[in-house]
């Protein structure tokens, strides 16, 4: 696939936002990253805020995607069932494009005001959705009683971690993360794990 | 309690890099907390890294303190009672004071090499001890199959995410948040709650 310069962008600063932190990396460094000048960047983003709220939009699309489809996927179906899939799409994006999901977890706070407060917004509707499930779940006897909000960032914050380790050349695959990161999550809320 | 200005200087840095990241806080912006010119905090600390350094090492201590204390009060004990031990341990260190936990576990790899490496080691010295008890827990049938590695990862990445919205003053006490995350945890490990 043939990246534009945008993507080039993106990804070379999610590499670089990952790796030293948003406040520790400079125009100049996503510049020599790519090998052009600083001054060439400007023609393709505005700002170095531009490029992060770039990428951290473009995650949160992926997380809401994700979460629709693994919705429409489970319709109807158990809580465990709907929950698995949450919890694989979930792992899914965080690990398909781990320098974007990275960024957007860590980084989001770096944005300006107004950013922040609609990233924050989407943050908490996604979050609202497993607060939701959890909750119906719980009712339902499908899971044992609990708190809903701090199940959900229980869970929500335990996957989140994958982004601090994980390596796509690293040892174990995305397949055998998720996999273990179910059973975790499905066992966190004392639902039984699927034969 | 009568706080030293050490004290008071490490309590300011600590709220402000929890609040504005390490790398969004200037010494100038410590001084201004406590009042005094940059100039004067010069007479007590050296650098903005050495008061990280100061905020990484307390913290480090206090975690380690906390899983002698208890490893020593269940010795012998079963492996879900001492996980429910470490948990609480964790927990408490946590919210106990959690501009100074949060700095540790958000910032320190904003640590000079020399100073990262050596942290790196005691938190990995740390984790390992979870993955020891996991492990034993897991041969022993007290804990369902499991990678000790991951689990111990999301295990304690769930537990770390308290300090990212935790408030002293909030709505949830520390004891009732200690209470809940043992049960999420102990379930995690599909162990047995305790009557």
């Amino acid at each position: 696939m043939v990246e534009t310069r945008r993507q080039q962008i993106e990804t070379i600063a999610s590499s670089l936002f990952r790796e030293q932190g948003y406040a520790g990396t400079s125009v100049r460094d996503i510049a020599r990253g790519l090998d052009i000048q600083g001054a060439s960047l400007y023609a393709h983003v505005a700002s170095k805020e531009d490029v992060l709220w770039a990428i951290v939009r473009r995650a949160a699309e992926r997380f809401e995607a994700e979460i629709e489809m693994a919705e429409r996927a489970t319709a109807g179906a158990a809580p465990v069932e709907r929950l698995e899939a949450y919890v694989r799409g979930h792992v899914g994006v965080l690990t398909e494009n781990v320098g974007q999901a990275s960024v957007f977890i860590r980084e989001w706070r770096s944005l300006s005001p107004d950013r922040r407060a609609r990233i924050g917004a989407r943050r908490d509707a996604y979050e609202n959705r497993w607060r939701q499930l959890i909750a119906e779940g719980s009712q339902a006897g499908a899971f044992a009683p609990t708190d809903p909000p701090l199940a959900a960032a229980y869970l929500l914050t335990a996957l989140n971690g994958i982004v601090t380790w994980y390596r796509p050349d690293g040892p174990l695959s995305a397949r055998a993360i998720a996999a273990e990161f179910v059973n975790l999550s499905l066992r966190s809320l004392g639902a039984e794990e699927r034969p």
